[in-house]
């Protein structure tokens, strides 16, 4: 294996499986890579919620937008260059404002099999 | 455990250790959070070359600035928004451009002790 290079505009995006939802996931990197990590960009349309049923520990970076995660113990909202922390088993709200929002994400382990 | 948000602003960047150079690190999540992964935040100078000794899978997402990571295998250069995998065990240089680079960093397993 090597280093390798994304950028949003090579990536490939589908719709986010097992969702009701209009979110727009691109893994670059997942189990296929032999690694512990799945990295992705997330693209969150506008005014939109999402309760994800992932079982991982997820790190999103905000790139662009503004997104708030709810979940029991309390909000966090963050914009561009910040970063949400969500540890495994925690249950959340992903609420996207008005402009939507891209996102960089890192789950471990993957959340979804390749 | 619960959600966290962070931002440059609220990080306590120190300097790198174990090297002879003026990168800074911010670690945000770590060993104590119980998960496998740590989250920092790195501010790397301009016109700086970097040769980490890690030995972990490193994802690093350029915020501002540039960089150029090289390895056996060939150079990624990357800007605001994209995002650079390095496997474990992979040798690499790490040059920030004349303009120095914020990144965030997501390393499997954790990059160093609490």
């Amino acid at each position: 294996m090597k280093i390798q290079k994304f950028s949003v505009s090579d990536a490939s995006f589908e719709r986010s499986p097992d969702q009701d939802h209009h979110v727009f996931v691109a893994n670059l990197v997942d189990e296929r890579e032999g690694g512990p990590i799945t990295v992705s960009y997330g693209l969150w349309p506008p005014n939109h919620d999402l309760r994800p049923t992932r079982v991982v520990h997820d790190v999103m970076i905000v790139l662009e937008g503004r997104l708030t995660v709810t979940s029991i113990g309390g909000a966090a909202t963050a914009g561009p260059g910040e970063i949400v922390y969500v540890p495994k088993d925690q249950p959340v709200e992903i609420h996207a404002h008005e402009r939507g929002a891209l996102t960089a994400a890192v789950t471990n382990p993957h959340w979804k099999r390749a």
